[in-house]
Order: C-alpha cells, then sequence, then structure tokens
C-alpha cells in the first residue's frame, strides 16, 4: 500500500502550525458523528488531534470519513485550522487545533477490539494478556514502558560516563544449581549434556574484574525456575555492576549517583544523599525485616530487659531459650474492638506467631487479659519503653528472635496500612542495611546457605570464625531498600582461592563438588584476582515502583503469567518429535 | 585484605604529578632488576606505570618488590618523580614519570601464567580458551572490548536521541523453526512442552509496531542451533530496529546516520552518505555476490550476447538452458604458469563448477586450449567486452545463472587477493544491496524458502505474481554490506493479515501450521497493523570489522569453541538426574 507519510506526529501540531498543508499517520482513536460533521480523533505514541471531516469543506473526504471505525490505520492530509471558539480542548497539547481533512487513505482497518482499550482496568488481566499488543495502546503501558526505555538510558549513559564498560556475559553457560533452579538448554552437539541459562553472571562478571577491566556493567535477562509470586517472572532483568579495588562504601557513592540520577531524569525530583544506613540486626529488631519500609517511624520496641524476672510464662520462657520479647504502639487504636483484635491476631497466627498479647492503655494504665500476669513495675515498663499514652494499642509478640521480629514486622506494615501512615505525597524512602549475617541455617536439610551468594566476603575480622561459630559471622553484604522493597542487593566478594574454599567448607559443598562447579572461579583466583565487589539491581521491580505499579507485568512488554505461560503465543507449547530427537531427549 | 585505595589510575600520571604522594592499585605486567634496582611494569585497564624500588630510597619497600612476580596485584604508596634523563618512555603516556616506593601490600600473588598474556598470537586458541580471564588482560582483547562497549553506547544514544524506545522482548518464547533450529529449554510446570529461545525478536518487534510504539530498537542476544562456522557462535548479539509509517528510504536514512556516527565516534574517521545502492540482480551479475566487496572494482562482464550463435558446446548449452556466461579480466596475469591455472580451475571446481576457462591476451589475440572453438568475431567480442588488453588472463565460467555468479564471484575475491588490490589504507566500502528475491527455491524439499524471511513484504507491484509466478516476485528487502560482509539485513513487513496469508500459501505453509504457529501475528494485524519495517544488525561481526580481527571471537568476552562448548566452565555439562526428572525428559 503506497501512502504519504506523515509531516507531523499527532502530538506535534500547534496554533503556529495553523493555515499549513499537514500529513498526518495514525490510529482512530474514537469517532463522532455530530449532525453531519465527523470528529476524530486520531492516535500515536506522541499524542492525540482531532481531524475534522466536513461535507461543506470537502466531500469526497467526508463520505470516507464515514467509513472509519476505532482502531483503523489512516493517512490523512489536510490543513491545520484553529478550533472554533468555545470548542478548545485544553487538557492536551494540541486542543487549540484541528485538522480539516482534504484525503484520507485508510492504511489498514480493524476489527473491533475485545476490550476498550483505554479503559481496561476491570478486564480480566488474562483477556488483556492474550491480546498484548491490544493492551499496549493503552495510555498506561504506553507510559510505562516509555518511562522504562528512559530508564535504561539514563543508567547507561551514568555508568558510561563514570568510566565503565558495558561486556555482554554467555546466556549459554553452567548449570551450577545453588539456590534456585535453572532453566536447562539442551545441546545437539554434546549428546546427554546442557547449558544453563543464567540465574545472574556473578561468576562473569568477577572474572572480568581478574581480567583487570575495572569496572563492569550490564542490563541484563537472568532466569530463575522457580514457582512464580505475584512480582516475579522466570526471567528478569537485572543491572549487573561490579567493580575493583573497592571497597563497600565506593559502591554505595557509586549508586547513589544513580538513583539521584533516575529521580531527577525519570520524576524530576530529588533525593537526599547519603543514603541513610542501617545495620542488618538493627533493621530487624526496630522494623522487623531486612528491608524496612521507612516512609513512616513505627518503631518496634525489645522489652526483654522489661520482663527480666517475669514469672509470665510466655516472657520466661521467650527470654529463657534467648528469644525476644518485642512490642509495637499502635497510636489511638485503643477503641478497636474485640472483632478487629481478632482478625489481626489471626493474622499474625497465619504467619506462625504463637499468639499476640494486646494491651489497651487506659487513663489507668494496661487493660488486656494478660495484665493479670504482670506486676506494675512490669506494666509501668511496657508503657515508658514503648512511649505510649492513653488511646493508644499495644502489641507484644515473643518467641525464637529472628522469627518473632519478623512477623512483627508484618504486624507493623499491617497497622500502617490500618493507620494509612502512607500519603500520596510522602516523599519515596531510601536506605543501605548492612552486616548482613553470612550463612543462613536450613532446618530441613541440616546445613547452611549462602544468605547472599557463596561469593560474598565475610568480614575480615570475623573470618576466624568460620570454621567454630560460622553461624553468627556477619559478611559484607549489603541491599539497597526503596519504600520497604529490596531494589539492588551486593556485596564485596572473595577474591582469594584459599578463603573461596573455606567458604565452600562453611557451605558443606565438598571439594570435588566445588572443583566441578566453580573450579574455574577458583583457578583465576589464583592468576592475580583484584580486591573486588558489586551489586545487581531488580530492574523490574524498579520500574514498577517508578512508574507507581503495583505488578511488574504492567513494566514489562511481554510478561508470563503466574504458570510461566504467554497467553498471547500459547507458550511454552509442544515441539516436533524431530526436533527432541535431535536433542537426544524424550519426555518420560 | 585491608588496603589503601588508588589515587590514581596507572594510566593517569603526568609531569604535573611530580612530587606528589600517590597511591596505585594494579598487576605487576613485568619486573626488571638492574643491578639492586627494582623497576616494575604497575599495569591496569587504564594504562602502565613504572614503579620504582630502590634500597637506598626505602630498603624496606625495596626487599618486598623484590618479591614480586608476573600477575601479583599490589597497592602502592609512593612519590611522582621525574624519569632521569634519557631514562623517558615516550610510548606511553606516563612514560616521563615514574613512581619511588614508599610502601607496598600484595594483595594478591599469581602462578605464573600458562602462557605469555601480551604474545599469545601463537598460543593455541583452545589454551588461550580455557584460561580466557588471563587472555582477557592482553592489550589486544582490552582493547576491543573497550570499543565495543563504546559502540554500544553510541548505538544506544543514537537511537535515544532519534526518538526510539528500548524495548525488552522475551527470551522464553514459542517454538516456530522456520529456517534454523530453535535452542529449546523445556518447561518444568508444563509437562512435554518447551520454550524456543529467541532466533530474533522479529515477531516481537512487529507487534510492538501493531502497539504503535512507532520507533523500536534493542541490543538483543539471539540463538540459533547451527552447526558453527568461523564467524557463527551459539549465541549473537544483534542490533534491533523496527520503525513505523516508513518506507525503505526511511530506514536507510536512519542506518546511514547511525553509521556516519559509528565511524565518527569509534573510529574518528568520515564516510560518504548516501551509501551507494545497488540491485540483487546488478550486483550478481557484476560482482557474484549478494554482498559485494567494492573496495575494489574488478567487475565481471555477462557475454551471452557475444556467443549468440556460437556452436561451442559448452555455451551453447548455458545459453540454451538460460544459463550465464559470465567473463572477468585478471591484469597483468598472462604470465601465470600452467601450475598456477591449475590451481584455480581447481578452487573453482570445489566450489562446484563444471570447469574454468582461462584465456591468454597476446599482441596476436587470445592464446588458450579453448580458442579453437570461437570464431575471431567471438574472440574480439570477449576481449572488447572485457576492456581486456595484452597481458591480461581472461576467465569464463558458464552455466545455471546463479550459482555460476556465484562461483565468478568467489573468483572475483580470489584474484583480488592475489593482486593484493586492498591495501592497509583502503577506504572501507558500504553499500545498500536492495530488491532480493522474495522466495528461494530448493531443489531437496522442492518448495521455495522466503529468502528473507515469511514476513517480508513482495513488491507491491509485484503481488499479482504470488500465486502464478513466485519466483520471480522481488521483495522489499535490503542488506547493508560492508567490505564484503552482510552487517545488517531487513526488510518493509507485511502489514496485512490477507496478504501474509499469501506469503505462507506460496510457502507451503499449511493454513493450520501458519494459525498454530504465527496465528497470534496474523490475528493482530486484524486489529489496525500500521505499515512497517527495520532491520537488524550482526553486532558481533560489526564489531569484528571495526576491531580489524578476523574472528568474531576476538570481540566476544566469553566464546564459544566451534563445537558449541565454552573451555574455561566446561559447559554444556552433565546435569543432575533429579534435574531432569523435574523437567519430565529423559536422555535417549
Amino acid at each position: 500500500m503506497k501512502f504519504n507519510r506523515r509531516t507531523h506526529t499527532c502530538g506535534e501540531l500547534r496554533e503556529e502550525n495553523i493555515g499549513e498543508k499537514v500529513i498526518l499517520n495514525g490510529w482512530v482513536d474514537n469517532r463522532r458523528d455530530l449532525g453531519g460533521v465527523i470528529f476524530v480523533d486520531l492516535r500515536d505514541r506522541y499524542g492525540i488531534t482531532q481531524i475534522v471531516f466536513e461535507p461543506h469543506y470537502n466531500v469526497e473526504s467526508h463520505k470516507e470519513g464515514s467509513a472509519l471505525r476505532s482502531e483503523f490505520v489512516v493517512a490523512v492530509e489536510g490543513t491545520v485550522r484553529k478550533r472554533p471558539d468555545n470548542t478548545e480542548n485544553l487538557s492536551i497539547p494540541t486542543g487549540l487545533i484541528d485538522v480539516m481533512v482534504d484525503k484520507i487513505i485508510i492504511l489498514n482497518e480493524a476489527k473491533t477490539p475485545p476490550f476498550p482499550i483505554q479503559k481496561s482496568e476491570n478486564v480480566n488481566e488474562d483477556i488483556r494478556l492474550e491480546y498484548r499488543y491490544l493492551d499496549l495502546r493503552s495510555e498506561k503501558m504506553q507510559k510505562n514502558l516509555i518511562m522504562r526505555s528512559k530508564m535504561y538510558n539514563t543508567v547507561r549513559n551514568y555508568f558510561n560516563d563514570n568510566g565503565f564498560l558495558e561486556i555482554e556475559t554467555p546466556y549459554l553457560m553452567k548449570s551450577t544449581p545453588e539456590g534456585a533452579r535453572d532453566f536447562l538448554v539442551p545441546s545437539r552437539i554434546h549428546r546427554g549434556k546442557f547449558y544453563a541459562l543464567p540465574q545472574s553472571p556473578q561468576t562473569y562478571k568477577q572474572l572480568l574484574m581478574v581480567s583487570g577491566f575495572d569496572k563492569y556493567f550490564q542490563i541484563v535477562k537472568c532466569f530463575r525456575d522457580e514457582d512464580l509470586r505475584a512480582d516475579r517472572q522466570p526471567e528478569f532483568t537485572q543491572i549487573d555492576i561490579e567493580m575493583s579495588f573497592v571497597d563497600q562504601e565506593d559502591i554505595f557513592q557509586m549508586v547513589e549517583g544513580l538513583m539521584v540520577k533516575l529521580y531527577k531524569e525519570t520524576k524530576n525530583s530529588e533525593i537526599e544523599t547519603p543514603i541513610r544506613r542501617m545495620d542488618f540486626h538493627e533493621a530487624m529488631e526496630k522494623y522487623g525485616s531486612d528491608k524496612p519500609d521507612l516512609r513512616f517511624n513505627l518503631e518496634m520496641k525489645t522489652l526483654n530487659h522489661v520482663f527480666e524476672n517475669s514469672e509470665f510464662r510466655v516472657f520466661k520462657d521467650a527470654i529463657e531459650s534467648k528469644g525476644i520479647i518485642s512490642g509495637l504502639v499502635a497510636e489511638g487504636c485503643g477503641d478497636y474492638t474485640r472483632n478487629q483484635l481478632d482478625v489481626i491476631t489471626n493474622f499474625v497466627k497465619q504467619l506462625g506467631a504463637g499468639g499476640l498479647i494486646w494491651m489497651r492503655v487506659t487513663e489507668d494504665g494496661l487493660d488486656a487479659p494478660v495484665a493479670k500476669f504482670m506486676t506494675d513495675d512490669e506494666k509501668q515498663g511496657i508503657i515508658d519503653n514503648l512511649g505510649a499514652k492513653p488511646g493508644d494499642l499495644l502489641f507484644i509478640i515473643s518467641g525464637p528472635k529472628m522469627k518473632s521480629l519478623s512477623i512483627m514486622g508484618f504486624l507493623r506494615l499491617e497497622m500502617a496500612k490500618r493507620l494509612n501512615l502512607i500519603k500520596p505525597d510522602t516523599k519515596p524512602s531510601l536506605l543501605w542495611v548492612t552486616n548482613f549475617p553470612l550463612l543462613e541455617w536450613d532446618e530441613d536439610t541440616k546445613r547452611f546457605y549462602a544468605m547472599h551468594h557463596p561469593f560474598t566476603s565475610p568480614n575480615l575480622d570475623e573470618v576466624d570464625k568460620l570454621e567454630t561459630d560460622p553461624g553468627s559471622v556477619n559478611a559484607r553484604a549489603y541491599d539497597l531498600v526503596l519504600n520497604g522493597n529490596e531494589i539492588a542487593g551486593g556485596s564485596i566478594r572473595i577474591h582469594n582461592s584459599e578463603l573461596q574454599s573455606r567458604m565452600f567448607d562453611a557451605l558443606g559443598v565438598s571439594k570435588e563438588e566445588a572443583e566441578t562447579k566453580f573450579g574455574f572461579l577458583m583457578n583465576a583466583f589464583k592468576y592475580g584476582a583484584p580486591p573486588h565487589g558489586g551489586i545487581a539491581f531488580g530492574f523490574d521491580r524498579l520500574a514498577m515502583l517508578f512508574a507507581g505499579e503495583d505488578s511488574i507485568r504492567d513494566v514489562i512488554a511481554f510478561p508470563k503469567t503466574s504458570s510461566a505461560s504467554s497467553l498471547m503465543d500459547d507458550s511454552p507449547s509442544f515441539v516436533d518429535e524431530e526436533q527432541l530427537k535431535e536433542l537426544f531427549i524424550k519426555i518420560r
């Protein structure tokens, strides 16, 4: 089909174009027939321009205009006109003009879309995903993907300006499942062998440091074959960063510069630096989370010292078993009904809590079923330590330390929601959480796992405890948290093959297994590895937060469902037996 | 290990720093002990600085300096000194100064590398690939990957500046093998189903046009499970571009702007635009290739009209079977020996030629075994048409048209090499080849294949022949050629579901198969698809040509061998039976 190409986009014409002959290409956003005059909003990525078919102006084109339907693709030639008085539309930049159509060519017709494109909020998401190419026409999805594209460019220019090299790492790599499941790719050339898709380019970026590239970054797809949660996809995008001859302060500064630039260029807003830092252990105790949301305060308090001599069995047990007693004030919630309190009790029980202690603060002191188990000093101690006042509601959770803190952390978030502590204009809260435990004990398999990953360096003054008390060793690891979401995580790495061996020992990875899986990395460390460290951002989540969306699917062009399917092209799908034969595999 | 971080890189110090206390971090490039004074070239990505250990200056550090070996990683503190007269090294930017070492910390020792890092040209490539992290330390690989990183940035900024959106397309997609083999990824959630890794994001980028994103680009990994040739990798990088409401001139202009910028920013050189355009049929007839190298002329001539009435059986047959008689002059090669001519004859026979006719041009005319089969008019016709003169050598190949032209094209390249027609300062030659045939007939399977891909639009005035004479239809397809290498290929696409159906019919793809594989795309076309087209660059090859290398492995950080293995991490590899069970597959 031959057609005249646009002279302007649909977002471009202004008053100064009045009188000009123009050509526009675009989609019919909607068509209104007002007493013989036809008005069409012509849409493209850049905006909307009203085009007008008037029988007295051009009888031919008016006739063709009547054939137009929503989502038809057209090329129009016409003359820019000042809109008649009182018909201006000040809500769009082209709203002072319209285009009187001389000639129109229909470039493509369109069936009626299965859902209204601009009003799809209430459409079943499965339908939107099946017709993703239509859903992507919506103003929301256009805005989100345009913003995401801008973020790529900001990120890349920032790292380029700071002397980083963008280096591509392989997608077909070795399977080394340690943590999540690998996606596997059968080899056609090597019978019975498989590649894995990268869960992260971790080993490669460390090797690039061994190679002396000094500063590396990449925006790269990573893959994890895990059961999906709302904000997970089988493939996800990472901003991957690694630097040599640095400690964690260097990484912090580099990342903070990026965040300043992203806020400035994407949202035209300023953030304060340096970003606050908080020790993991403090974060857990005060906020019950390794990714605390500090847009509001609502701080938890440890009350163990108040109950040092308590005879109340619950608290006595907690203290004797080195557990914790943690308290939280819900300001002004003293009037919660028994029913409301049951709902909240249920909430923490579902998270695994043995129970929830609540107390109303009145002018006369504490009013609660458990009050009778406490001495007056203890009651006063609670009030003093929590800074509670009449009309408040208090919560106490006790038990094993990390578990109890974590549950109280969820209760903290729940109460913030109920108390409406996050307002639309609340400032974003960025936070570095540092000094994570190096290892995590897993009760099921009775072994330690790396909390970050097995290449993370222990704190240098704690290395000696790696064999004697591995659970107490902390790591040179750090997370960047935005509004209670982990948006990036990283560490200073081990760069010494001997320390790396000790780390594998602590993880219960045998010499043989370490050699088979990571021999090349440990070998590389023997040829002059520099001290190095890095960080990786979850880019989808970052884009989601910047876009103000609740689902990462709203910032991904072609996402998968929670069962890892694409409803649009119906993948995964069955393949020809011939393809499987060539790969030496069959279905079991 | 605690250490002082660098104040400067190893490429940074100049005369104006003399007298300053500095800290450098880097690798020992080499160490020379000259009568008690130890000189070390300290290396990082940014350059080399000479550091000096002198016993009279600092006895302690001198002692430690003696322990240094090649590739040790160190942090040195010292004072910048003007080098003594006549010891300057003008070949490096830091060559006027050196650093007298006050203190040195060895950050990591290094085993002796398995090959000399800076002189690895003669090292077996398998060894270089096994120790890729060391090979990447070489000046050559550093230079190549730094240049490649610069190219990414140039490309991205160019497209951003021109209003393109960078949008990520999925890596886990539907298997639609049409052309090359897919890499498959078994699904753990959907028993017996598979994803495929993208051979290109073709369908997605077309859908993004249907969605109205108007201008899309992406630098993206693609995958083809084919047997590898020297310049192929199982995973390769593509600069992927698509635009709406365009014809091929718009694509050409956009790409030419990119090439100007790449030459300017990467090589600081200018290229002329517009880039020359040549019809596919002309390229074949004159240069025997759809990617002619025009750095030299050496033009082939079609001689059919000279032999219209020839009784010489070979030519008679060629003309009667609608074949071709193609001639080429090798200037001044009239003195080639019989042995040399045998070698060349063998060369074309191995390419599938029935034979090679050669003739020496002498003052008396043509001197050749076949001369006796030709009339004097024919002989004169050859000389005139080829513009030959005494002392030249002539070649004639005849037979089926495309095959003969192609063989002559290879002979043309071979003779250019022998005649040394490409000099180091020869200007690069860029060329658009246009108007490719839409379809290619395959004798083995007795069907047509899409020469570009099945989404390429036929020429609009040839659409009618799609059913009656499909082999004669040309396409709105184009390749960009650099020095005889195809560096990019693209087309204006079909944007109409009815025409797309006719194209699948011409390809012998059944309605059912088209529906199963590409139904979502054809369906999308029914909801208002704009006219659109695009192009994709092979980025590895482009980087290789810019770097002046002969192998794409020299511009890829971690390449695979020709058997698609990584010698460094030994992938692909066997995986646990447990992993296969979860994926419902077993080895056959």
